[in-house]
């Protein structure tokens, strides 16, 4: 894409109501766009973004579930139903806003923070028979919570993305079969995503979302705002509130001595519970068994990952002095090339071979099609170097008059700083070979 | 895909509480849930369908904007500060649901119905110099509505999909140039969507929203709202409220005859504004002109397009005494595979037959990779006829003991009914071929 058609433009001051990394960052890098507290707006950089995020999510929840779009919006009986409306403390409910208005419904709606209530009725409609289980089915959506602090940036919304699936079983053995199964493809997506070497699966309580033994995904970076215990051979870890009382003693219950532990800063990024029957039983969904008696569905389970905290985690985590820096699966784009031709004059030789460059790597159906920011602009030379690293983008091609001049195109990798130098005199189409050799190379 | 690993089951029965044949169709091909008036989930089909529409519209308004996602919530404040606070009737707020509750903010947000308080703001912070116009952004998101009748499915709810542009400009001409790219982005869209030909552009009176001169997008269908004159040839409409008063002598205004026009019931699937300088103004939205003078700036225009509103005119106007009939480019898949083996047993040859032509198919990097529904299910032969004809995939091949004991493979194109016979005596690779090459002629 052209940089001069997109309507993105960086800030040279961090802003003054934000204080976690990830937020002046996205803000300054024009990411994203402050609403309020919690809540953001995302901007063509930080939706390209956003979006690789959840279809990385979407690859690997393909793989244990089917994907469906449930609504915002809930009767209240839904939740009166599950006794969740006078638990869940966050939970938003929709009314009237104008209330002098004729031309209105005077109902008082609810705004799902979770999804239960919606997707037991769905799955009790699909599934009568034993023969139907097990399913599951997911979705990445927005959700909202009524959070009283919401100053982590995209780490802690009042309204923020989520996928969150639900499978549903006849027995536990098919339960935990399943749930190992999402415990991988969890593992899977971190990897994918860039996280992978930094997440461990964490045994942890919950919340009040359910008291029962649960498990987190946690990923080591300075901005947690938990304490765990991590065995980085075993790539499992320990809740600091799981150990608390008693630490040491309660760490040899898991077979494992303290002193081989490390104990650092983490952020949850996922999580996956077991849930019984609380919601099957409120929503009495029944199947008949093979003996042809009705039951109950006894076992269910939920498995959530929020994009927008990744997306937070993950530039609390790469986030350097000089801006973003994205994992290569991630970042809005691959590759961005930087013509470095005179203010006012795209038309001189810098253009010109920054833009063959440009066209060959872009493509239709090559490796980098749509995936190439061609930063086209008339704008200082300075100013577009920085925006360049402040962006993020995994690699630079650096095209100006005084390289030129010594026969030299540069390539940067963002991440490590290393420059590597090309042959000017090469034709763009031999240039951008060289260019996906280097990118094959180092990523 | 394999049928037998999505979960989704047809209904036998119309549903007691819906009246609109969208909802009644879609219901019992089970693409939606009814989670109360106006307000769906999507089920596995309906999803797929839903993002074929929004990629589509996506497809169409890259080519005139930048796609951003901006925040459902917003701040009382800035619908305070249009006045539109007390003048949207149909405007959502979000509050606590828990009124015990200690840990939750007493705060009330807004839940946007329409996005012109957030993009305003979003636009002056880019938008500095006459250098940076014009500029437009879009998004396509869940918006919500506090509709007092929704009783028409997808057609009008409480919660429903949205495209909503906005462009900014300096001068009258500029947006008058690109008030008329638009246009014909939406003309584009409505043809690749299946809905071209019985598409017309509207001069309609805006609603409440303004109530300047405006454009509506009108499909011709049975269960359409409004009236409107129609002359084909021009592909233009009139509003029967615009020419109510006094039809002949308005339409004469216009340069027409009353006579030469077809009336006729129309559904509003898109619309288009100017909104002048209401929002810049309310938000002092300056710029530097070329005289390095400051000025407001004077054109806004907002152009909408609801998918989940043209997913229910597809069905109304497709759908058939058996299901539903998709276009195309929308339908949740290309083609669907019937495998009539014998009921608990799918290792017989029918299977084997049917499961190496979807092999085939379905093959990666193949023109219908990941268009290909198998119904591999172990369910009687009507079941699975019936449930083709309902889901109204367009393409259906049927494989069955009696036609392969005459060597015949049956393909049958759900609109017209039309069967065409394929020698089964064929490798699979070669009635692929043959497929392909019905799929070109057909469609």
């Amino acid at each position: 894409m052209l940089h001069s058609k997109i309507f993105v433009k960086t800030k040279k001051e961090a802003p003054t109501d934000e204080v976690s990394k990830n937020a002046i960052l996205l803000h300054k890098a024009n990411y994203i766009y402050k609403e309020m507290a919690g809540v953001y707006s995302y901007l063509p950089f930080g939706l390209r973004t956003l979006n690789k995020i959840e279809n990385l999510v979407r690859k690997h929840m393909d793989k244990i579930g089917n994907e469906i779009f449930m609504s915002s919006l809930a009767p209240k009986e839904l939740w009166e139903r599950t006794g969740r409306i006078d638990e869940v403390d966050v939970l938003f409910k929709a009314t009237a806003a104008n209330e002098n208005s004729k031309n209105k419904s005077n109902n008082e709606y609810i705004l799902n923070s979770t999804h239960e209530e919606l997707v037991t009725p769905i799955a009790d409609d699909f599934a009568k028979s034993y023969k139907d289980f097990p399913l599951a089915y997911y979705q990445i959506q927005t959700k909202f919570r009524n959070e009283p602090r919401a100053k982590s940036g995209l780490l802690r919304g009042r309204e923020f993305r989520m996928k969150d699936l639900y499978s549903f079983h006849t027995s536990e053995a098919d339960f935990l079969k399943y749930y190992e199964q999402a415990k991988k493809s969890y593992m899977d997506f971190y990897n994918d995503v860039g996280l992978g070497e930094d997440t461990f699966i964490a045994s942890a309580s919950g919340g009040d979302f359910t008291k029962m033994f649960s498990h987190e995904f946690q990923t080591v970076v300075d901005a947690g705002e938990d304490v765990i215990y991590i065995d980085r051979e075993d790539k499992v870890s320990y809740n600091k509130e799981v150990v608390s009382d008693n630490a040491e003693e309660n760490i040899k219950n898991f077979g494992k001595d303290i002193s081989q532990l490390e104990q650092v800063k983490a952020c949850e990024v996922g999580n996956i519970f077991p849930l019984e029957n609380k919601f099957t039983k409120a929503f009495n969904f029944q199947y008949t068994d093979e003996n042809n008696q009705k039951q109950i569905v006894s076992y269910m389970g939920c498995y959530g990952i929020g994009p927008s905290r990744v997306m937070g985690v993950l530039v609390e985590k790469y986030g350097d002095d000089k801006g973003l820096v994205w994992p290569k699966n991630v970042a809005p784009f691959a590759i961005e090339i930087i013509s470095l031709h005179k203010e006012n004059n795209n038309q001189d030789n810098v253009f010109k071979v920054a833009n063959d460059i440009y066209a060959n790597l872009n493509s239709e159906n090559g490796e980098f099609a749509g995936e190439v920011l061609f930063d086209d602009r008339n704008l200082g030379v300075g100013n577009k170097l920085n925006d360049a690293d402040l962006y993020g983008i995994p690699m630079q091609i650096i095209v100006g008059q005084k390289n030129l001049d010594r026969n030299i195109i540069e390539v940067k990798v963002r991440k490590t700083g290393e420059v590597i130098e090309l042959d000017s005199t090469l034709s763009s189409q031999e240039l951008a070979y060289e260019i996906k050799g280097i990118w094959n190379r180092v990523f």
